[in-house]
């Protein structure tokens, strides 16, 4: 009855011609908020409605799994809607929503299956066709993205979509070492990767503060390396299939040599030092590591490799390799007498070796082995696969010599990067971009990264989402999908959409608010809803540089750097209010009357929050951001009281703004102000030569 | 080492002296947040500091349900404060809460066990004293509630207090059969219940829109009368091991002879009239009623009560016994001569000889009938009681009779009524408060009761909570507690703390807005949340009376009035402004210019909505309540005109506003405005007579 995707010629149809549809727009002139963007998108005319009379028939290829998706989405679609609907995939009549697949994809999901769909809406019902599962799971997120509440109800637009991932390997990489991540937050993750179409989930297993997967062949691996936190064969199978379930490869990853500290808690014999040790606390890199010259490790790696290799299915075993610092190695006579016999040079040289022993271990299991960039030695087969946080020039290099590789590096979560410059780093970028066919074809695509000394199962969500959605667009939607602005409204969208798969990236952040405020009043409150919505923590690696103690897997992550969100929408949305009122040479009045209210609320804001700040020492550690806010606003208004008064601001009262700003843009409490370079633009613009003077 | 609490003569403890403690203040001056109250409460000087090394012992009488308590407690502490904690008990070193229970309480929970406790908190370390496992439960969520956010950090305030509850049935009732209620919905709510120290859950399981319970003796109940919705028997022994370790009863409900469509789905021979019967999808009163003149009904629910009475351990068994309308057994022949025959009189007879058929067959089973009013019948044994949906004077009459009884009248959190309201209703008020002692002790209680025409998953913590605090404070703390303005602080804040335990009272109100609203601008949805910050559901049982369309069980609960709190906070806090202002003599500047600031967001309202009203059902609907919204803003800001200039508003414009006003008071789309009347107190205060001209 439906036909498969290679066989349908539908005149709505539009095929090979790429449709990016952020400005698409349906009858009444309101956009698709697709996320990821599919390859191909063509809108048409009218809605379809849909009610509670909502059904779903699967025909085609069919299997258990297919059901259990049908009656997620229905679910789902219930929960985002509200409206009450049977679960079950319709079998007898005629359905609104047909699902048509091909064939099964395979037992153990590959790289590059075929992932495409076709999803055609019309007035009155919806078809879906895709060759495998994987496909269909695809379309199904598709629809639920495309349903929105209407005027005559929730509806979906009429449509037809052509769409297919540009890269085959689109992940996300949770450190559940540094901190235990429970299983329902892994799973509620798992979920939000399905709706954004990611089809990896890499596993980071194992690291100096934790061991987190029960061995039956070493117990003393999780036994003693765990604080009890780990998960257990039982959890993991079960991990696995809810991940399947949802077109999702689980890639698990054990850290050697390095990182390692947790195993040798057990293991002592393995590591290069003397021992005892300890489960480590603190965060950093740290000397613990692997004998490379002991057979022992290399026994004790097949044995535990070959446990390992059974409990995950999937074709591809992660195996770290990154950050040895090599003091340990240094400090063993043994080891350095063994790198002199074999003629191994130094202590990378020993690592390569290491390498070398290693990958016919994970080979000899059935697996290719991953590595993150350090693992890169020519003379290893090319069944390897780097994963890079160095970035696309060292994945053209891996590239040209014929390996596969992942980027990594512009994708770390933990970094408190903006979704922009996300957005802005593409695995085929800089030497990448040179590369001939064959070898782009090596690079697999990306993985986000979500490293864990600041994370818990309260705020990670928060972490992850929403911006871990534009990552997943970069690595499924076409190349030439880079608008910025289409960007952060379908984001903000997607991550209220995100919630009704029970993450917490925004339910949590008024909770944390409550805690750090204590019993307040509705005006404090939103005094400290105010602040917490325009500063962002610290980027990149300056956390440790600038904490009061040294943070330890111990330390509470409850104070307001851990509340807010890396990314200020309300700072970006104030940027981007100054921007346009700059760029109309400072003569849009209605801009700077707005501009002049949101200025007012900050200034006054600190004296609001100034009683709670007396009774919670959390909030006490913010009072000089919370100045540095008021500071701000009236420096603000200041500019604008020149450019309202159509008087250039003198250069000392320019220069003296300038000192100011610079204090305040100094992090305190680990906090950025974020408005601040924008207001710096405003005193610029108001003063000599500014842009509000330069059209005059 | 630590006393029981029948040993103990501290210094700090006072008592037989009831201490109230709303107005009580710790050294910073800040009051205890507890709900309930507790009857004694002496506090002290300092805080003792809750950081990453507070453990706890248990010693004196343990068991392993106290271990598991304790670990709750800590888990608990840990997500409150955000500090990483230890959850085993400590048993090897010196504990900061060193918790002392002096003997078992009884296997299956009794009514009037010793729930007491003594909480001593000093500046170094805090000792929980109680009689039974009962005790040691309250005290610890007491301990939870004392502890806040201060200067220093987490810390609960130096304090003494010597706590018994007043009542010894403290329930809530959740009808899980009109619409299904999922078991993780009811344990995060029997965490609320542990919270506020109730100690029955009354589960209300069959109805005419569903039978919830797995029968192994009568398979067809739960194959054939719950749409597969239903719990399994281990289901159940689950809950109640879970309410059990919570310190809570659970009280299971079987509404005979009426409310029994659902039954007779599979067992239509049960019933007075012909059959055949499918589940009701409508709300309101059916015809179907068990046929008491027929054995095959005694035959049935003897066998069927012993096996209920097995699942379920409490030693009360409620049978319903609401009401019946009697048409079934009217248009029954057969059961008309009965009645003639038996000299029964009428239906309420034939009911009456039903209950004595029942009684017995409870009894056989080792149980304690409960049943709603109507079954009380002065010949039946002095056993049963009644659950009063008719009032205090009710109770009264029963408890003069020798029957025991619970008050629900004025505890219906599905009528939407205010928190105050509620907590003026006390089961010792009217004829009850004139019993003897003997008669007033067979007054054992009171029951919240959440009928679930209008409720979900999504909703109902918003429908059950923070209002239930206020039931529960009634039947624990003492009678002289009533300061509602005290009430209201604590009950928000208990508010925001209940979200730590995984209620979503709060946090659904937000994503319900979201899809109300779809995809928006700030502007528009802050629009959102302020016209939904000051409307309330339409009460008691208008509702179905003002449906458009005849609701039922399929109806989604996705609207406006679904979505918004049974109680506008923002509403009253408005009234208690615009009360004070008035107060004043309308001389109170500050208030004046909040009372305008309020308003004047009112009036722009509905024009930053309207967008939003064009794009989405949901709020097209809400249009003629938003548009009064900006109406009453104008009316409010005239009368504040007429007021600063010291004008008395004619009369003719008073007359106007008061039609304006009777027209905005009128519920639209099942929704109220709740300022209103207080809008209009400040119209008769600007014009003639009013309270702003009589001091002048």
């Amino acid at each position: 009855m439906t036909a498969g995707p290679s066989k349908r010629g539908l005149g709505l149809l539009v095929l090979g011609v790429l449709m990016i549809s952020p400005s698409a727009k349906s009858q009444d002139q309101r956009p698709l908020n697709l996320m990821p963007i599919p390859s191909s998108v063509q809108i048409g005319t009218g809605r379809l409605l849909v009610d509670s009379s909502f059904s779903v028939a699967l025909n085609g290829y069919t299997e258990p799994r297919l059901d259990r998706a049908v009656e997620r989405f229905l679910r789902q679609l219930s929960r985002q809607t509200g409206i009450p609907l049977a679960v079950k995939p319709n079998v007898t009549t005629k359905a609104v929503l047909v699902v048509h697949t091909d064939h099964a994809s395979k037992e153990i999901q590959e790289l590059s299956e075929d992932e495409s769909y076709i999803l055609e809406i019309t007035a009155n019902s919806a078809k879906l066709s895709a060759a495998t599962p994987l496909g269909t799971l695809h379309g199904l997120q598709t629809f639920l993205q495309i349903v929105e509440v209407s005027p005559e109800g929730f509806a979906a637009a009429v449509v037809t979509i052509n769409d297919k991932p540009r890269f085959p390997w689109r992940g996300l990489m949770i450190d559940s070492a540094r901190h235990f991540v429970p299983l329902d937050v892994l799973r509620r993750n798992i979920d939000g990767l399905e709706a954004v179409k990611m089809n990896v989930f890499h596993w980071h297993l194992s690291e100096n503060q934790g061991f987190r997967v029960e061995s039956k062949k070493f117990p003393k691996l999780h036994e003693m390396g765990s604080d009890g936190l780990y998960y257990t064969q039982d959890d993991i199978h079960d991990l696995i299939e809810y991940a399947r379930d949802r077109g999702i490869r689980v890639v698990p990853e054990f850290d050697v040599p390095g990182h390692s500290t947790a195993w040798f808690v057990g293991y002592p014999e393995l590591s290069s030092g003397p021992g005892p040790y300890e489960i480590e606390r603190k965060w950093g890199v740290f000397d613990p590591a692997f004998d490379p010259t002991n057979e022992r490790t290399y026994k004790f790696l097949d044995q535990f490799i070959g446990e390992m290799a059974k409990l995950f299915p999937d074709h591809f075993f992660h195996v770290g390799g990154d950050e040895v610092n090599g003091k340990q190695w240094d400090a063993n006579t043994k080891i350095q007498e063994f790198i002199k016999a074999h003629d191994l040079k130094n202590n990378e040289g020993l690592q390569s070796y290491f390498n070398k022993r290693l990958e016919p271990i994970v080979s000899k299991h059935g697996k290719s082995m991953v590595g993150w960039d350090e693992v890169l030695d020519p003379t290893l087969p090319k069944d390897i696969v780097i994963q890079s946080w160095r970035g696309p020039d060292a994945l053209a290099t891996a590239a040209k010599q014929g390996f596969r590789g992942i980027l990594s590096n512009g994708y770390y979560l933990d970094l408190g990067w903006s979704a922009a410059r996300h957005y802005a780093v593409d695995p085929l970028s800089g030497a990448a971009a040179n590369l001939s066919p064959d070898e782009k074809a090596r690079i697999l695509g990306g993985e986000s990264c979500m490293w864990a000394e600041y994370i818990n199962p309260e705020n990670i969500d928060s972490r992850i989402w929403p911006r871990n959605a534009v990552i997943a667009e970069r690595l499924w939607s076409p190349q030439e999908v880079t608008d910025v602005a289409s960007l952060h409204t379908r984001m903000e969208i997607l991550g209220e959409r995100l919630e009704w798969l029970g993450l917490t990236h925004k339910s949590y952040h008024r909770q944390m608010l409550q805690r750090i405020a204590g019993p307040s009043t509705p005006v404090e409150f939103a005094a400290l809803t105010t602040l917490a919505s325009v500063v962002e923590p610290v980027k990149d690696y300056t956390r440790e540089e600038t904490a009061a103690t040294e943070p330890t897997s111990a330390t509470p992550l409850n104070r307001v750097v851990d509340a807010v969100p890396l990314e200020s929408a309300a700072a970006r949305h104030f940027g981007e209010l100054i921007d346009k009122f700059i760029a109309a040479s400072c003569h849009d009045s209605a801009a700077a009357a707005r501009l002049r209210a949101q200025l007012s609320v900050w200034r006054e804001n600190d004296a609001n929050l100034e009683p709670l700040a007396q009774r919670s020492f959390l909030l006490k550690a913010v009072s000089p951001t919370s100045q540095d806010l008021s500071t701000l606003a009236v420096i603000g208004l200041a500019a604008l009281d020149f450019i309202a008064r159509g008087q250039r601001a003198p250069d000392d009262w320019k220069a003296q703004q300038l000192v100011l700003l610079q204090q305040i843009e100094k992090p305190k409490g680990q906090l950025l102000l974020m408005p601040a370079p924008s207001v710096q633009k405003l005193v610029e613009a108001a003063s000599t030569g500014g842009a509000c003077w330069s059209s005059n």
